[in-house]
């Protein structure tokens, strides 16, 4: 991949993580194209009357000139080597739907979505490389703690690049590195990917267990217990070396389990108060990602026999309606 | 040590946490007796009449009956078997000043104090191994996350108790696992207080950036690189095989660092705002634990060669007098 070939970059969705992403690519100072796939023209035309996102993150100039947005996404993959895939992971499949594999040919994917595809019950990577013959080497996924409303305030923030392809990595990398994003490369494409999915599952729990009224000294025991769960099914997935403290996996999962903020968080307190998975779904108008992952972990946790102490728990209360506070009292006598 | 012996505690110190001990031991069901140093006479008497501390955790029912508290501490050592430290740690010299190597003789020395006593720079372990002469076998230490308020309203924590003789912290353990109490044994004496003192140091150093308005993207990415730190310097003090991330190590660096309570982290968020060291004890009418431990770890840090960059920071801050903002953004380039 030469350096021009390199610096036409189409983002695909337009909610806060990809407005964010939108901006950081700006801040960078790497000359480059980007392009951006938009969904509604509305908000397309808001945008270019405006200059800002008109439902997220509408504080961010947005820079981009205006004739490369389009609600069409071929055009945005036809004119982009780099794509950087963004929407919520329960709309990805609606979002490439005009999409071959042929259109995937000779370019770099970039996940941004740290989520489960809801029908296929896979990883973002999984689903690109299976349905789209993507090779695993052209896919980098972005990892670490980033909350998207801090890097709209500039806040220092970390990212992780993971490909088995370290040059790759290197290379996206530096096209996000900036006065206030610092970047961190890693060949470690699927752990850094589960991570995020389990990191949801465990905000979820800390939820539940709050609602039930459950504690800060339990809080830190959960994660604490959480991350040690995180490190063995990694490790059951993509045998390696890893810190597992290293910021994409406990600052991932620091980042949601202590924000207020967290959609997996909320549900679960609802769950811990008693409203029933239905009920928490309606009253939150969404379903929180936690929710798909508790699935499809489960269905690993199964295939390899695992002893997943905490995912358990969640299943078990989720998609078995199990009360909440009898699985947190068995969940409790095996923490350490 | 024999069942009948083991069963006669003094608990010396009359804070939050000690209150919380008195509470803990009172609640675990094992037959015992329980004597208490009070240092004021006054708050003895309210004690006799109201069967509350008059200070702190004043909700707790004291029930241990009046003639086994009293303000001196030779009546407390001379009638237990069992000696629960619990002063801060600033005090301990002072709670300590009647009595001589003889009164430890025979005894179980518990300490449940988490820093550094002042001008001897030791953690306590050492401080009653290098001044009374206590075998190291005869001290066991109370680490893992734990707020005494929650202990008060019996939400459910984990205690973790470790001594060289592992026998002897299962004892102590029995005395205190209940119905909101678990407990968790470990040969990690040394790592647990080591660890209970650096991460009074981290949450320091997390209350400085969030006072410089860094947030927490960055938060998490500190945490996640204070842990790394941690190991990396338990395992030099005590080389051997621990896992981290659990609850007395990372849980206990959790649950302060991400407290909205917490001294340290108040002291720290000062320090980022401008305050000068002294204007912020002046301001909190007290000096953070991490304060001395900074002090005491960076001689460890010199000693040793080692490469701490978030205490070293701090130190930098503290003692050395260098803006805050300039030493975040040296470690901030060192972060992953």
């Amino acid at each position: 991949m030469d350096k021009h070939i390199s610096n036409r970059i189409g983002v695909i969705g337009s909610g806060s993580w990809a407005t964010a992403m939108i901006k950081m690519l700006t801040d960078n100072q790497s000359e480059k194209e980007i392009y951006w796939w938009v969904r509604k023209r509305e908000d397309i035309a808001y945008i270019e009357s405006y200059k800002h996102n008109p439902s997220y993150l509408t504080a961010v100039d947005i820079k981009i000139p205006f004739e490369h947005i389009s609600s069409k996404v071929k055009f945005v993959f036809d004119n982009s080597d780099i794509i950087v895939l963004n929407t919520p992971a329960a709309y990805l499949k609606d979002a490439l739907q005009d999409l071959n594999a042929e259109d995937f040919q000779n370019k770099i994917i970039v996940s941004a979505i740290k989520g489960i595809i809801p029908d296929e019950n896979q990883i973002v990577g999984e689903y690109l490389t299976s349905t789209y013959g993507i090779s695993i080497e052209n896919i980098i996924v972005i990892g670490g703690p980033c909350h998207a409303e801090e890097v709209s305030q500039e806040k220092l923030s970390y990212l992780t690049f993971g490909c088995n392809d370290l040059e790759k990595a290197e290379i996206v990398a530096s096209l996000y590195k900036s006065r206030y994003i610092n970047t961190i490369v890693s060949d470690d494409i699927l752990g850094i990917e589960y991570s995020a999915v389990l990191k949801n599952i465990y905000a979820l729990a800390g939820g539940i267990c709050h609602g039930l009224g459950f504690g800060d000294n339990f809080q830190a025991v959960l994660v604490s217990n959480a991350i040690r769960e995180m490190e063995y099914f990694v490790e059951v997935i993509n045998p390696g070396s890893r810190d597992i403290n290293a910021s994409a996996y406990l600052g991932d999962l620091l980042v949601t389990a202590y924000s207020q903020f967290s959609r997996n968080r909320t549900f679960g307190n609802m769950i811990g108060k008693g409203y029933s998975v239905k009920s928490a779904q309606l009253e939150m108008n969404m379903v929180a990602e936690g929710y798909y992952a508790s699935n499809c972990i489960q269905g690993i946790i199964a295939k390899y026999q695992l002893d997943m102490h905490i995912c358990n728990m969640v299943y078990q209360i989720l998609y078995n309606n199990s009360p909440a506070l009898k699985e947190v009292n068995i969940l409790a006598q095996k923490l350490s």
